[in-house]
This record gives structure tokens, C-alpha cells and sequence, in this order.
């Protein structure tokens, strides 16, 4: 390593640790916290992101970063040192235009809306929830004027989760997806409605559910000496170094679906942390690259491989043996089939894969107008209503099923939901070529072996830890752009045979 | 509040942040963290440490800490400016004098012996921890030159946890107390052995122990919206504020008392930090004031109150009723008598009231020992179990069970252990007290009634937060000095009953 770029790393570990330290204060305001933690966690979470920011943005970088600039300027990015000061430069800029009192300002302003949407869901409370949400969107639309843009202020916020993606660009590949999608759904729904009583109608205990999806995690190469499971209101994940990464999972009665696709979706994105190579601890390039890449792992893992024929092949008699009372009499066609029903339904994380995209759209939709100014706060519950009634033939009950029924926005992440049908089209983009490279490599799920498809993945997204854009990896491991066509020709086989279309 | 005394108070806001922060991923460690995650856990545990210890010291602290002490000069120190003002000026000195390259040393020594002592108690392996141990005493020593003695190079390590005692005052005090427990213990030795065969030939299932010890702590006024218990080899209490105050405990199937009485131990600390006004939050004034005032609270709770007859008088059903397989034949007086089982034993902190002190004596010993000189770390197993055979009658079959045994010298706490037994004697004090100034305070206990002890506390001790050292509040709360009179009359009288001496 040159030595001006080994003094920028050493210059940035300490906010990096900072931020990681954050993320243990974050994670246990989820998992662990007592309720009356929440002011002094607040004060603490935002001295921290305080500190870091300004250790960040500080001169010194500037002047560090300048010369490893300087110094790497005839490599390309394949080297990690060119790459490093790259993401760095990227990072300082983003970082570098957004005051500190206004980085202070978001972190009390997400800690307390967290706690306060926890409890306006629980009641159905819209109107508590109302000023924080309000709050989060001034802020957004402040951190869009301060961090710039030509076309749309929705461009800055996405792009600080998605580097090197538009506004338009999201919008020309939804059309797309949606137009594909459109005559799919219509379809299906010609189609007598599969009854998935065997899952809705019976209990399955908590505890159990649990040991299974420990199971899943295990099996899918999950490594519990570098990670935890833990339970959450909404599962996630987090990592503060490649060696302790953690996903958490939710465990409802009478839905084993969806304590197993949560923790398979985390630990498709926790495979892809625990997966950075050592080398890049401590620095800008630790970590996933961006958040449609961190989506086509976890998507990938959840979907493709964990909602698939072969998966359940090997799943589905272990799972009776997990639940004999609730699973004795059922025969695996009509437990794929209820794993796999489409229908329209309220909450994003529990919806089946086809109609999973319609939420992102719903979503982006109407954070495009809420940072342009289109769409009023009040008015949110009603075009949230509206839009799904329009998309998805169904309208929320009341507000906790409806505008307030996800933690982004409580968590001041807008700009970040379309990353999650970008993860969608590239999660079937790299399960084409992992078939390409490896013919049988379904027939290894069905004697529940993960790892060829693991090593495929670390080989090809995760040895690059942040070094690439999403369009930019894709250009160079797969030679192609992001596109709906894959996704939408997996849909087009799989519902088609489960359907009978 | 002075002006000047403001901007001293909103300057070390931050630092104090930072060391919350720094004791959540320390407990996060102790509780959750997965074993890999030790090295990133160090760096990060390391890099807060050190922030923290640069903004305390900084020539900003120096400046608003002079100008407030100019400000408060003519006040007393009932006045909390005033206070915070000394106590932040000692804080200051303390830190000042310790080299910030010392600290960081002492941060990752720290991280990586409590993962090597946890394996090495296990395999009974000291050969492994010896390094570290080697490093942590050398640590110290390196810290009692920095700081300074005039007397005894422990007197400074003490100082640190104990301001305003000597080592010289504690050999004394421990004289006194040695000299009076020897007959006790010499007697109790001549009766026959009590038969506590209830407790370690049976099974008490775990989650019923923790119910249990959940109970208790809610009973004694333990607030769960600001705390939470979990489990830990090493029961602790770790606060991040007076609104997050968390305790652990130990689960052992054939030794329920471990759990019993660590959660009221631990419950002790945690109501006296929970007892903190609110306005010494973020400031140095919050959490209580030495280790000494802090263990008289948890041992008042756990000895003179959880071991005390008008206690299990109410329990005892309680108790029975929670395991009635093991416990449905036995009666009060057996059960009664078999808590109160005074024999020399290994662990500390599963010690009875009487031979409890003898492990600190032994550890006060050795530790100014290792301090001087006068002990090489390879000779520290042959010279504690001299010691345990000289002062108690047995020597530990391993170091697991020997110099092992507790996690102090692996967290680098050297200097801390006399502070238990200061906190027995003053626990003692304040417990003699409480029956002067409420003399049916015992039948409240016999009713499950702790809140009239509860309030004494937070009124004589806990509103102080860390205003007075231990011999100034003794002085200006109980007009004594401190003393083992009280300690020795409570256990001549209590063991006396038992045994029927």
C-alpha cells in the first residue's frame, strides 16, 4: 500500500469505529433497551454520528485524501487502494456537504420517531406519528438542497444508498417491471385461490419456529462464531466488522413464512458481510457495496433459492418433522403452493415475490412527492390508500396496516426503498449465471448444499467488498445492465407452472 | 447554574457520551457479542476510550474547569456547581496524568484478557492468561507512577476507585475486621456442619430460578422500563443512564442462592443508580459516587436485607410454591438455616457473610504485592492458595477454582477489591441506622414492604449522585467515621442465633 493512502486509512479508522459503535447503540435500542433508554440513547447516538462526521469531513481528510488522490492516480479500480480513495472521495462529498447541526438534527429526530412509531403502530395512531414523519421529510428535502442535483431532488437521496443510479433510470426499469408484471398478477388472479390454512389456520410454537430458522441459517453457511440471531419488531441486519454480523427475525403463530423467509432474507444479506475480506476492515471499502447489491443477496437467498422446488424438496421433510401435529397430513405440493401463494396483502416484508414490487413502486411514488412538495403530510394516509386500492385491488384497514406499516421512514431512510426491487432485477440476474457457470447446482439444494452457491457469490459479489457500483459490478461479472428481463421471465416459468397458466 | 459552570457541564457532555457508549459494547461483549467479533471489538472499545480520555484532558477542559472553579469558589459543596466542579477536577487530575497511549494499552488489554480468562477459567489453563495478566499488572504499576504516591504505589490505584482512602486506613480497618470475624468463624467451625443438601442435591430448573430473581427485583423496586436483566458468567450492574440500568445474573441448576443472590446484589447497585436525579445526567456528578457507597447499597440489599429472617419469612412460601418438587417436605428453619451455611469456600462471590471478607483480605494482599514487586505473576497460584489454606482451611484443587476464579484481574481492575469489604462495613452502618430512624422498618420486610428502605436510601444516599466521597457522606449522613463495629455486632448477633453459639 502507498503510504499517503495507508495514512488516510489510519486517518479514518477511529470514524469508522464510531459509526460501527453507533450500530451496536442502534442495534440494541431494537433488540434490548428498556423504553425510558430512549432520551439518553438519543443523546448518545447522535455524539457519535457527530463525532464521526466531523472526523470525517474534517481538513485533515481533505488534505489526506487529496494526496492518496495524488498517489493513486495512474491505477485503475481494480486496485483496492484506487478503489478505496474513490468510495472515500464519494463518501467525503456526500458527507462534507451536510452541516453537522443538521447530521446532530437527524440522529435525535430518528431515535425519537423510532420509539414514537413503535407505539403509534401498536395503536393505530397516525396522528402521533404525524410531526416525526414531517420532521424526517423536512430533512430529507434539506439534505437534497445541501447535497445538490440537476434533474430531481429525489436523486441525491437515493443515490446516497444507490451511487450511480437516477431517478429516471429507477423509473424507466419500473415501468418496465410493472408493465411485465401487470398481466401476471392478472392472470393469477383468474385462477382459484390457493388455501394456505394449513399455515393461517394452525399454531406453530414460537420456540420451534426459532430452532428451524437456526437451522436454515446454519445450513446456508451462516457463520454463529462471527454472529447472532436475535428477534425485532422488524427483522434486519447489521455488522460492526466482517466477524460480527447479526441478523434478527420475527416470530408470529400462525406464520411460520415469516420467521423463515425473514431469516433466510437476512442471512442472505449477512452472508454477503461475513463475506468482505479481513483486508478491508476499518476501512471505506468494509461493507457491502450498495443497497440493491445488499438486496439481491438477501433477496436472492430468499426467494430463488429459499421459495424454490428444490429448497423445499429437501425442506419440507424436515419442516414436518419440526411441526408433526400441524404438518402430519399435509403433502409437500400443497405446502409449495402455499409457500408460494400470490395474493395482495398490506405489509412489504410478507409479500410473495410477484407481488412484492408493487409496494416499492407505491413507495417510491409517493417519496418523490413528499420531497417535491407534491404530497402533504396529512395526506399521506389517503394517497397511500389510494394507490393500493389502484395497484393491488385492496385498501388498508387503518393506518398501521397501511402508511405506518414499515420502520424506513421512522427511520429517516427515504430514498432508500427502490433499492429494493433494484435488488429484485439483479437477484435474478445473477441466479441466470450461477446456472450458466454451475448446470446442477439446484440439484446440490436439494440435498441441502449451499456452499458452490456461496463461494459463486463470494467470488463474485462479495470479494469486492465496496469497491463497485451495482451497474458497475454487473458490467464486470456478468456483462450486462440492470434490467427487469431476467426477473420477469423467472416469474413468468415458475407462477406459470405453479398456477397452471 | 454559574455560566461558567454551564459551559464545563455542555463541554463534557460529549466524552460522557462516549463512555456510555463505550460500557454498551462492553456489556454487549459480555452478553451477546459473538466470540469472533473480539479484535473489532477491541479497536472500537479502544478508539472511544481514547476520544473520550482526549476530550476530557484537552486544554478545553483545562481552561472551562478553571474558570468554573473561579466561579464557584466562595460556595460549599452542598451546593451540586460546586460539586460538580470538584468532582470533575479530581476526574480531570486522574486523567490528565495518564499518558493517552497508556490508555488505549489498557483498553485493548482489557478486551482481549476477558475473552482469554473466560477460555483459560474454563480449562483451567492460567499458563494462557498469564501474559495477560503479566500486562495488566504491569499496566497498573505503569499507572501508579503516572499518577503519583507519596505513600504506597497502591494507594493512587485505590484513589481511583476509592477517593479519599489509604491504603494505610484500609489495612487498618481490614485489622479490625479480621480480628473479629477469626473467633466467629472459629466457633461456627466447632458446631456441626449445617446440611444445605436441599439446594446442592436437587435440580432447580433454570427459568424457574429466573422467574424468580425477576420477582425479587421487581419486589425491591427495580424499574424494568429503565433496566433489564440477562444473564453473565459474572453477575454485573452496568448503567448508560438513570433511565437504562441494567443487571445480570448466574443460572446454576443445583445452586439456586447463585441466582437468588446475585440478582439482589446486582438490584442493589441498580436502584442506587436508578435513585440518581435526573439532572446529573450527562454530567460527572451522575451515577453513584465510589465503589464503596456503591457496594454498601448492593451487600445491604443482598446480606442484611436478602439473607435476613423477617426477609424469608415472606419468601420462604414464595419460594416453596416456585419449586414445590424440591422444596414441598422442607421447612422454613431448614431453608432459613441453609442460606445462612457459613463455610470457606472458593468463589467470592457465592461466599457467606462471614468468610466473604477473607477473599478480599487475601486479594488485598496480593495485589499490593504484585504492585511492589514483591510477587512475580508465576508465583501468583502457589501464593493464593497459601493463603486460602492459611486463612480459610482449604486450598483450590485448580487455578479455575483458584487465582482464576474472578473476572477483575482479566477487566484490569487492580485496586478495586478492598471497596467490598468497605462496602460491607458500611452497609452495616447505614442498616443499623435505618432501624434507628424507622424501628419497624423489618415487619415491612416480614409484608414484602421494601419501599420505606428504598426511600431511606434514596435520601440519605442516592440524591447525592457523586457529590461526597464514602467517609463524607458517612460524616454528614450518620455523623461516624468508617468503622467494622457495626459489621461485627450484626454478624456477633445474627451468627450467634444460627448456630446457636
Amino acid at each position: 500500500m502507498g503510504e499517503k493512502v495507508a495514512q488516510l486509512k489510519a486517518h479514518l479508522a477511529q470514524p469508522i469505529d464510531l459509526q460501527h459503535a453507533a450500530g451496536l447503540l442502534s442495534w440494541d435500542q431494537e433488540v434490548n433497551m428498556p423504553e425510558k433508554g430512549v432520551n439518553a440513547r438519543a443523546e448518545q447516538l447522535s455524539t457519535l454520528s457527530s463525532l464521526a462526521h466531523k472526523m470525517i469531513i474534517s481538513d485533515e481528510t481533505a488534505r489526506l485524501l487529496e494526496a492518496a488522490e495524488e498517489e493513486v492516480a495512474d491505477l485503475d479500480y481494480d486496485n483496492d487502494d484506487a478503489s478505496l480513495v474513490r468510495v472515500t472521495r464519494r463518501e467525503f462529498d456526500k458527507y462534507a456537504k451536510i452541516p453537522n447541526a443538521l447530521v446532530i438534527r437527524e440522529a435525535r429526530a430518528r431515535s425519537k420517531s423510532l420509539m414514537t412509531w413503535r407505539k403509534a403502530r401498536e395503536n393505530d395512531d397516525f396522528e402521533s406519528f404525524k410531526p416525526h414523519l414531517a420532521e424526517i421529510v423536512d430533512i430529507a428535502r434539506e439534505k437534497a438542497e445541501h447535497l445538490g442535483y440537476e434533474d430531481h431532488p429525489y436523486d441525491p437521496l437515493l443515490q446516497s444508498y444507490e451511487p450511480g443510479m437516477t431517478t429516471a433510470q429507477v423509473a424507466a426499469l419500473f415501468k418496465d417491471l410493472k408493465e411485465g408484471l401487470l398481466p401476471i398478477v392478472q392472470k393469477i388472479a383468474e385462477q382459484p385461490e390457493v388455501d394456505d390454512g394449513l399455515f393461517s389456520e394452525q399454531v406453530y410454537p414460537k420456540e420451534r419456529q426459532w430452532e428451524f430458522t437456526m437451522l436454515l441459517l446454519r445450513d446456508i453457511g451462516y457463520d454463529f462464531d462471527r454472529g447472532r440471531q436475535d428477534k425485532a419488531t422488524h427483522p434486519f441486519t447489521i455488522h460492526f466488522s466482517p466477524t460480527d454480523v447479526r441478523v434478527t427475525t420475527r416470530l408470529l403463530e400462525n406464520r411460520p413464512q415469516s420467521s423463515i423467509f425473514s431469516s433466510v432474507h437476512e442471512g442472505g444479506h449477512a452472508l454477503y458481510e461475513q463475506g468482505i475480506p479481513l483486508k478491508f476492515m476499518r476501512t471505506t471499502l468494509a461493507g457491502g457495496a450498495t443497497l440493491a447489491l445488499h438486496e439481491s443477496q438477501s433477496r436472492l437467498w430468499e426467494n430463488q433459492v429459499g421459495r424454490g422446488l428444490p429448497f423445499w424438496t429437501h425442506y419440507y421433510p424436515i419442516l414436518r418433522a419440526f411441526f408433526p401435529e400441524q404438518l402430519g397430513n399435509v403433502g409437500f405440493e400443497e405446502v409449495y403452493r402455499a409457500i408460494n401463494k400470490v395474493e395482495p396483502s398490506f405489509i412489504r416484508v410478507e409479500a410473495d415475490e410477484v407481488t412484492y414490487n408493487f409496494h416499492i413502486f407505491i413507495r417510491f411514488e409517493l417519496e418523490k412527492m413528499l420531497v417535491t412538495g407534491d404530497l402533504a403530510i396529512e395526506d399521506v394516509p389517503d394517497a397511500w390508500n389510494a394507490r393500493y386500492e389502484e395497484y393491488l385491488g385492496i385498501t388498508p384497514p387503518n393506518d398501521a396496516l397501511g402508511c405506518m406499516q414499515d420502520i424506513h421512514w421512522a427511520q429517516s431512510m427515504i430514498g432508500y426503498f427502490p433499492t429494493y426491487a433494484l435488488g429484485n432485477l439483479i437477484s435474478a440476474q445473477l441466479y441466470d449465471k450461477v446456472q450458466e457457470d454451475i448446470p446442477d447446482i439446484e440439484e446440490g439444494f436439494v440435498r441441502g448444499e449451499f456452499a458452490p452457491l456461496l463461494n459463486w457469490l463470494r467470488d463474485k459479489v462479495h470479494k469486492h467488498g465496496s469497491k463497485f457500483t451495482a451497474p458497475e459490478l454487473l458490467q464486470r461479472e456478468l456483462d450486462q445492465e440492470i434490467s427487469a428481463d431476467a426477473l420477469l421471465a423467472y416469474m413468468q416459468e415458475k407462477y406459470t407452472k405453479i398456477y397452471d397458466l
